[in-house]
């Protein structure tokens, strides 16, 4: 399922996006610096320009004079020899000055400035280009854009950046049992869930939810809305199986191309993959813990690389120690609720309610029946980074 | 400073939000389920609803045969004994069934099922209260909400969670030679960039940024942006300092209390906090580098007690050996730039370039010097959790 994905779900092509927006988008090419920072010397702190050589001998004990230079001379920001202009930081450096005097090392009065050290040509000064260089490559292809880097992008006057562009999302939900939280509901009803869980992985995984289409199981609701055009992947939750009113594998062939349906992976035996009218199609089973597993093990990774990032799973990750014994059948691959309990590791069941309490998941291989208490193993964590 | 944050940024009354707004929020209070789940004993599977003590005996070589009930028995879902009841995953069992036969164990023609396996009571069944008991604790108070989360409440019927109120933020962006990025741009003019950075930093911090005021270094153009009302949180960038145009701590202290002003924090020394106009108040230097410092420091920590969350840092943690001298002068706190080289810490310098090509920071605590090559210390690591 993995190699499919690896082949239909390359990266979409580039796009323009406003830097306000392009946080965690991945840059299509390099960005090399359009201009130098600073364009010329500023100063680095709040305090008086001088020429550095006049300050040499200045100290506690024997502090030099400067003159200050009248306001028609400031207007022109040039220094007269001899005088020291105030600055405050980030002021591009008068002309004749190169070094500047921080506040602390001067007193200034009656027109004059006593300074108590010496600052050599240089000091408290930022260069022209020491911030940035001329051409410095400022972020790599393939760079997903981090806060740092919209910032810097900014201090290069960058308004817009251009990004892989971000797969735009169908997200289909089927089921004549589903109703919304919120509505009333029969003893034979279900509320839906699926498309709450979704709607915000697919926002951590770079996907652009378009629209959700909810569906009764009914074959022409349904072909409405795999064959609707817009979208680049194409997520339908719900009658995945091989029941009588499970419609959406049949319809995938007829439309489409069904690529796989029916996986060794536990909780998510019933999830396939296609293609259906240039679209990527990741059938979900319905049940809100397969939907889970399947997302994650196949449509996250989609959303991903076709945004151009990265095919690993999203969760900080640690090595712990297996704390109770995790079973699992050969010839499957098991994605395992788990808890931390004094820092091993315990199975949880499946489902939403062991979800919320699971403190992430391991993966048993397909060739491994699970592992015993002692063994080392990557946990993925679902928890915030600070929890 | 911490402790006064922590004394001052008490979390904020609850407040109600739709369900797909709470990603993030914190509960104010323990949610408790409001109902069973599911309400009725339903079948975990496609297959045939049968008493399952009628399928003792059952086996591939010694198929049982159930009748199919008449479509008219299947509209009141009730089974004849002796009849098997085709049912999909999720529907409530009819009447007189408990155990569901899968379909791989079922060969159904001409108005019968012939069963080739014993499935006892309860087999393939979810029962009432399985996936939540009557009363279960769904989510504690302080939680902060997960994705899993806000499915779990959907899947009881909740629109709508009690959460701690997030932070409304006012930044004020202050410097008569900022211009925005894409605009034209002299030489003595400086793109802005903190209000870039601070936008995705609130963002992930659960700050609602209310608005963004920018102001010349002008005292009564100041003082209107700090003392409008509307604000839990004023963060405000640039004359922090004590040059001349520098007016924010001087006006603050006017107009309402400067707690703290002027740290022995690097790179952030010229940053503050205090109060006004019912506010709390981040002074932040204009510089990135050091407004990135401030910022992650002081402000993001205010924003994250106000909404109910975490003092500690948003980061994934790293323990890693230093590979390279880190310099700092005794008597204040350095947050350090730091990059991993072949898994060993080597420092960088401040600024956005620099923060752009960090993998993280450490923090070098005021009592310490730095630290020598192969000593062992925390990094904050800026990444990803996949790259």
């Amino acid at each position: 399922a993995w190699q499919w994905i690896d082949l239909h779900a390359g990266p979409l092509p580039s796009d323009r996006v406003d830097l306000i927006e392009a946080h965690g988008h991945v840059l299509a090419t390099a960005i090399c610096a359009p201009m130098v920072v600073p364009p010329v010397d500023r100063a680095a702190v709040d305090g008086y320009a001088v020429p550095g050589m006049a300050t040499l001998g200045a100290g506690a004990y024997h502090p030099l004079v400067f003159l200050l230079p009248m306001e028609a001379a400031l207007e022109h920001s040039a220094a007269s020899a001899g005088a020291a202009v105030p600055v405050t930081a980030g002021m591009p450096l008068p002309q004749g000055t190169d070094a500047i005097v921080p506040a602390a090392f001067a007193e200034e009065s009656d027109g004059q400035v006593e300074v108590t050290a010496a600052f050599a040509p240089g000091e408290n000064v930022v260069r022209r280009g020491m911030a940035v260089a001329q051409g410095a490559c400022l972020l790599p292809a393939g760079r997903r854009l981090r806060w740092h880097d919209l910032a810097l992008l900014s201090s290069v006057g960058s308004e817009q950046v251009g990004v892989i562009r971000q797969p735009r999302i169908r997200l289909v939900v089927t089921g004549s049992e589903l109703v919304a939280a919120g509505q009333r509901h029969r003893f034979d009803q279900v509320f839906e869930t699926n498309s709450v869980m979704l709607r915000g992985l697919l926002a951590r995984d770079g996907g652009r939810l378009e629209n959700i289409w909810r569906t009764q199981d009914d074959r022409t609701a349904i072909r409405n809305a795999l064959l609707a055009a817009g979208a680049d992947i194409i997520l339908i939750s719900g009658g995945s199986g091989l029941g009588r009113n499970d419609y959406t594998a049949e319809l995938v062939a007829e439309e489409g191309e069904l690529a796989l349906h029916g996986l060794a992976l536990e909780p998510a035996s019933s999830a396939g993959l296609g293609r259906i009218g240039g679209a990527l199609l990741v059938l979900l089973p319905g049940d809100p813990g397969a939907c889970l597993c399947a997302y994650e093990v196949l449509g996250a990774r989609a959303v991903r690389l076709m945004g151009g990032g990265s095919a690993n799973w999203p969760y900080a990750k640690l090595q712990a120690e297996v704390g109770k014994k995790i079973v699992s059948s050969p010839g499957r691959t098991d994605y395992c609720l788990v808890r931390l309990v004094d820092g091993c590791i315990e199975p949880c069941p499946s489902g939403l309610y062991a979800a919320s309490r699971a403190d992430g998941f391991i993966v048993v291989p397909e060739a491994c029946e699970g592992y015993p208490p002692g063994v080392e193993i990557t946990v993925y964590r679902y928890a915030f980074c600070d929890d």
